[in-house]
């Protein structure tokens, strides 16, 4: 799958991230993937169903998949949650 | 299934849910179903790797649901976000 067919929720506006993936889905794609970290979970989560409920009714999720992953930082390994919902245009 | 097997995750802090699930698969359960709303779903995601990680190993991820519920306010009705994550152990 393209690297371009998925969509990093962080920081920003969850608006923000509904545009990203209503664009890619106008622009073709039939499967999208929303990726987030820590506090950004529940963020990815609103944005998913911002757009299954408001702008792509035909939506249906994929697998969820949920982990952890390690990140680097000054005082040593930090350990922190990840999600990857798999969005598909029907 | 026993209701007693739902836990919802909500402002305590994430220790407490750890020791909830582990609590209810020490006394036997073998699928623990985690709830939660809003800014609690990263929590939620947070509980399910720590229970896995450090005090389950053989736990596996059932299907993880994402929905909307509709809360009553003093200002009309609120949309937010929730999740399911399933919990059992083999």
């Amino acid at each position: 799958m393209a690297e371009e067919n998925v969509v990093f929720v962080g920081k920003k506006p969850t608006m923000n991230y509904v545009l990203a993936v209503v664009t890619q889905f106008n622009s073709g794609a039939d499967l999208v993937i929303l990726k987030a970290r820590g506090r950004a979970i529940s963020k990815a989560v609103d944005v998913a169903e911002i757009v299954r409920n408001r702008f792509v009714p035909t939506l249906q999720y994929g697998d969820v998949k949920i982990g952890t992953e390690s990140l680097q930082g000054d005082k040593g390994d930090t350990n922190v949650s990840s999600i990857e919902i798999e969005l598909r245009k029907e």
